[in-house]
């Protein structure tokens, strides 16, 4: 017993594709700051998004053994991609709760939304997943769904607040409320489903109507991770997150503490073996 | 010697991380008509623009291997990231002529170029790598390098003719000149530095002033492997190109087409093993 309580009470494992998972990781910090974390960015295979979903699962099931191997009792999947296509891999492979930011965020959707009518804005390979729409038909709400494939390269160029992103954003949105016109939907609500987007945020609140509610999924995640989990009274504050990756730690530490919101000081090179028998 | 002249006499192996490389196969089918093309893009880890120069030389050497086994007596790599950080690994690793896209644009600045004085426009790792630079002052010309990151998820998302990209172009070709003017050069020549750039030719052209000559390395590269083969008469039509993916050859088949210029029939999947020892 009494090696069990040195141990740290909730270790908790954040994995991503990439950077974008460090918005979530940032909220956490923010509402669970008696936790342990460990962040691990697939850097060397990113993005999913262009890929199967079996080498999807592939991937992210080596992320999850490594992040349970490094002791995490909890994982959150803060990437879009393995959430929709791995999420059910994930959950046979490791023996830890795993909560994935699609349910979370069909979640949020189902507890704001009035009309039961919400629009989802995701990179093109969630969108094709229609993970999204499954989860919220689950929840007896209704989404509309589009790939908004330019948001991430311009986050990742920082034209964050620019005239080029905005107008970007009104071609997108334009489309997606002509398309929730035509499917005689009422959306009240749009769904970021992609960990980058939270960066334009304030753009985009600033593009649609104000009838619409923005939900986040990085916030919404790590307020539903905070109430899943009991914490014990911690006796001293928990170590700093600890970062890892696949490819190049001096290019995820400068990328990263943008999605971060705060300096990363370490970042552990590591390789993950593929499952795949040759 | 009667099996030997039953072989192929000319089988062009091009490696690319994705699709980028089909312009060049594209050229080449028009400079080539009478050799028989193996294409390969791995897909399943693209892109390499992202990874380090130890990660990309040991995707591109497992790609090249694979092209050699499948009988290519010629190598081209289509990808910028490899050409410029793993071309000696390739050559050292395979024992046919290799040439990459990186070369034969310099050879084609060098030839162009009236003032001695270059720009170039690649993505954000090709720039990093400043393997352009290196390459053209090794032909004493002076290039200067800029990164266009957005270039490639507009070409991707098919804005090809559209306000958005040329205003992005604009920006870009804007800080290239005032970087140019800055650094005392007259530039007469843009490079195109990547596969995916060739697309955006009209739309270059049009917001570049005239006296700049624009190179596109595809049609370069073309032009430059069919000056160093010796073809020899062939004595039926070579049989149509072959197309190997790492990744989703349903969705090589389909945003295949618009690189190559051409319906893609059939995508053979395959699976690269990785050179890494656990």
């Amino acid at each position: 017993m009494s090696q069990h309580s040195s141990q740290p009470l909730h270790r908790i494992g954040v994995f991503d594709s990439g950077f974008g998972g460090l918005t979530v990781l940032q909220a956490l910090l923010h509402h669970i700051p008696s936790a342990e974390f460990l962040y691990l960015g697939d850097t060397a295979r990113l993005p999913y998004g262009a890929k199967s979903r079996q080498t999807v699962a592939r991937y992210a099931v080596s992320a999850a053994e490594f992040l349970l191997a490094q002791g995490a009792q909890y994982l959150v999947i803060a990437c879009n991609t393995a959430s929709a296509l791995a999420l059910e891999d994930i959950r046979t492979a490791v023996p830890v709760p795993v909560l994935g930011v699609i349910e979370t965020g069909a979640n949020a959707a189902k507890a704001h939304s009035i009309s039961g009518d919400v629009m989802v804005i995701a990179t093109a390979a969630t969108v094709e997943s229609h993970a999204y729409s499954a989860a919220c038909a689950e929840r007896d709400i209704q989404a509309i769904e589009k790939a908004c494939p330019l948001l991430v390269p311009l986050v990742e160029e920082g034209w964050i607040d620019h005239p080029i992103t905005r107008q970007v954003l009104h071609i997108y949105f334009s489309e997606l409320l002509t398309q929730a016109r035509e499917a005689a939907l009422q959306p009240d609500t749009l769904l970021l489903g992609c960990t980058h987007y939270p960066l334009l945020r304030a753009e985009i609140e600033a593009t649609l109507p104000p009838s619409i509610h923005v939900i986040d999924s990085a916030e919404v995640t790590a307020a539903q991770v905070a109430a899943a989990i009991k914490l014990s009274a911690a006796a001293a504050p928990p170590p700093p997150p600890r970062f890892f990756a696949t490819d190049s730690p001096e290019k995820f530490r400068r990328l990263g503490s943008r999605f971060l919101g705060q300096p990363i000081q370490h970042v552990e090179l590591i390789e993950l073996e593929s499952s795949v028998q040759p």
